[in-house]
């Protein structure tokens, strides 16, 4: 009997997906769950027929397959890694190969790539983005790991990775350990902020220029044709046109205000945080979410706390326009800040990111696909050392042109009474960054007055204390 | 020989000052610093002829002390402490007492209060705010940790406190274990609003209105005069008003732009991340921070990125108000996220945090210390189990009435370049939370679009998947 090239551990959807898309590509595939009765299912459903080779038991399931061996885990992040990685060790050999494609925090994956390594083990942590569909038709894959590791398995990863532009795949060796982990948090991170500024345009048509459903499908499907074209712009487009067929009403309409979030979000506001880049575009994105989740409070507080706010008076395709341009400007400056948080995250961990093939990489199969995304590797291809996104030329002339309509935006959301929290955050971020002198000046003196904390000068260097009561 | 009533180890400033507090108090204390020279140096100076008695060694620091042993640990916050611990335990005997005065994170309280208790010895973890000065002549003291380690402990910690009103003490039992550190830290998170809030007025008086440094002086001099009296708006007046002696400039002016975060916001807004509390004027404290600290690059940006602002035509006096009233709408709201976390956490914890007490410790001592605090500590009076400050009937009313004003300034920030992330973060929290519906809606619809996460409906409970793609 053919040994299979690589077995997989977790047949939930994404892993049945992943066996499938392999299979598709050629690969004789070995599968194992813990529970046998998914595997039966699997086997006699959408695997029936297939060069898939089902196993009860882990010790015939290592058995299947052609050494070196590589095995690929998709079971829920956390503790059940760690779990299937003990009872792997029992059975692998030095020279095989471990790829965990889960959601894993990537200090984990650091710690157990060191573990694996340790033991002959190679060892790849891989993000894996696009969901279901992605999983099965071609994922964007970030694989972070040993060279050794990569040798062995990465041909599989790439050929049943996403393909864009005449079939560059969007899978490549990310870097050591838990990079390739970091680098699908971050995409995650950068995916609630496009998501949040998507629903903050939609919300300001709707409250602000009180538009009605078809009028908002046709405005998506037009953004969709220009700067804006993605994935994301494109479904809510569908969404938008989509009618629950109990009600009569638009889908939207009837679907809760409640949003949960999962922590990749989180996760990446806090490394931000941990490595004191500023994100706050992503981190408005994430407590936007948790406010959403407050609707009992909401719903008492749309009560009982008055507003008192301007009616909007401007003209209105003007200033959809002006929407527009505000959430092109928002998408660059939080794109700005999630490839800042890679940049720093570099050197912090030792890796040797590569800004513009990550670019590439989300170009296609996952969430945040984007033509966008195809700017952001021509910037790193003009400038690998790019401080900030928005110093690229293209991208600073973009800015330069969408100021006028973004502040427009902003003020009127202020004015009116429309919260929009990422757009006015990545006006600020835009503001701050660009602007030589801000006021932490005061904030340096004010921490020297209550706490000599000494604050540097403008004029020399050194470090100074004013006995600021001596007048 | 008289025996001290405690001991304090860790003869920093911080350490110093409280020891000669403690014995302005009557009470004698004994003194050990890993160091010895600092505990000559100490009792050579400002120690000297003082009920203070200094050991060298630690076995004779503990034989100086009264039974049951009161210690008091100012060290270091990490790994500094727990060596202390360790080496304490040498001597201590159980019902002894150790009181940490530190930054501890309150995470390694809660596991330092088990590991304590469970060998007899009482732990309180004791957050102390109010810089040097504080220390000395009263600082806010949060104590958390177990009854046992208060009934002992707290008269001292009481009595050394910082006094308001007619002689109430900004000192009581915050909870269990980690509790008075996690309230320390929140304090501090708070701090980092309203030192940001207070930046950005300055910000604006100085770079939209054209204010000179005397004009400016003048403004938060009389602001501490009305609603906003606080130490930080205080010590601001004193800041702009102080001259450089050498070259005659405001002291501001001279002052290099670019702030440091030594942690307690950064913790605060990851804490409010994991717990699913939305604190974004917190974050953006923090981020603005970071944005400070980025010198180099904004230096660089200021040349290469092209603005496109709006000049200001408005009438000057009526917007130096509108300033005022949008620093003090969003200082309420900052403290609204401040206390919105501490009532998770107390949920989270298994703390029973007394919301009004703890704003009546805050009430003196601390660098947030100001008269806004007997009206947080009066709401809570009006309804302890108060679901966010901002649903007060006397702050609802402040933020009605300031609502106007705090728009056009968010609204003229934007438009004119200037960036203001708290002011304009807090403003869209305010408008989030009053919202009976917000945008999440789309996002729910996107998230089961591209994942099948399921959404909740408006009209009846359940989890619901849509096939986005069947129209």
């Amino acid at each position: 009997m053919k040994k299979a090239d690589i077995g997989l551990i977790g047949l939930a959807v994404m892993g049945q997906n992943l066996v499938l898309n392999m299979e598709s590509h050629g690969y004789t595939v070995a599968v194992y769950n813990r529970s046998p009765e998914r595997t039966d299912h699997f086997m006699a459903t959408t695997a029936k027929g297939k060069n898939i080779i089902p196993a009860h038991e882990l010790e015939s399931f290592i058995a299947a397959l052609d050494k070196p061996r590589k095995v690929m885990i998709m079971v829920q992040a956390g503790k059940a890694v760690d779990a299937v990685i003990e009872q792997l060790l029992t059975f692998l050999e030095p020279g095989d190969v471990v790829i965990d494609g889960g959601n894993s925090f990537f200090k984990d994956t650091i710690r157990r790539s060191q573990y694996l390594e340790e033991k002959g083990i190679h060892f790849l942590g891989a993000g894996v983005s696009g969901g279901e569909e992605g999983a099965l038709k071609g994922p964007s894959i970030m694989p972070g790991g040993s060279k050794e590791a990569w040798a062995l398995a990465g041909k599989i990863l790439v050929d049943i990775s996403a393909k864009v532009a005449g079939g560059t795949p969007c899978c490549g060796y990310i870097g050591e350990n838990g990079s390739g982990h970091y680098v699908k948090v971050t995409h995650n991170g950068i995916e609630y902020g496009d998501m949040q500024l998507i629903c903050e345009a939609y919300f300001l048509l709707k409250e602000l220029l009180g538009m009605s459903y078809p009028e908002m499908q046709k405005t998506f499907a037009e953004w969709n044709q220009g700067d804006l074209d993605s994935y994301l712009i494109e479904i809510t487009a569908d969404i938008l046109s989509k009618t629950d067929s109990e009600t009569g009403k638009p889908m939207a309409e009837i679907i809760l205000d409640r949003a949960g979030q999962k922590g990749t979000g989180k996760w990446t506001s806090q490394e931000a945080l941990d490595l004191g880049v500023a994100a706050p575009t992503i981190a408005e994105a994430v407590f936007a979410r948790c406010l959403s989740a407050q609707k009992d409070a909401r719903v008492a507080a749309s009560k009982a706390i008055r507003g008192s706010a301007l009616q909007f008076e401007g003209d209105k395709a003007s200033f959809v326009e002006d929407i527009r341009l505000a959430l092109y400007a928002s998408k660059i400056c939080s794109y700005a800040q999630g490839f800042d948080l890679l940049k720093e995250a570099s050197k912090a961990y030792g890796w040797s990111l590569n800004m513009g093939e990550i670019a590439l990489m989300w170009r296609g199969g996952c969430i945040i696909r984007a033509r966008f995304l195809e700017r952001i590797k021509e910037a790193y291809d003009r400038n690998p050392n790019l401080e900030n996104l928005m110093m690229d030329p293209y991208f600073e002339d973009i800015l330069f042109k969408a100021q006028a309509g973004w502040r427009r935006v902003v003020a009127q959301a202020a004015l009116m009474g429309i919260p929009a929290p990422s757009f006015a955050s990545a006006l600020s971020y835009f503001d701050g960054y660009r602007r030589e002198s801000l006021p932490a000046n005061l904030l340096q003196a004010q921490r020297d007055y209550f706490g000599a904390h000494t604050y540097e000068r403008t004029d020399k260097p050194g470090s100074f204390h004013t006995e600021w009561l001596n007048i």
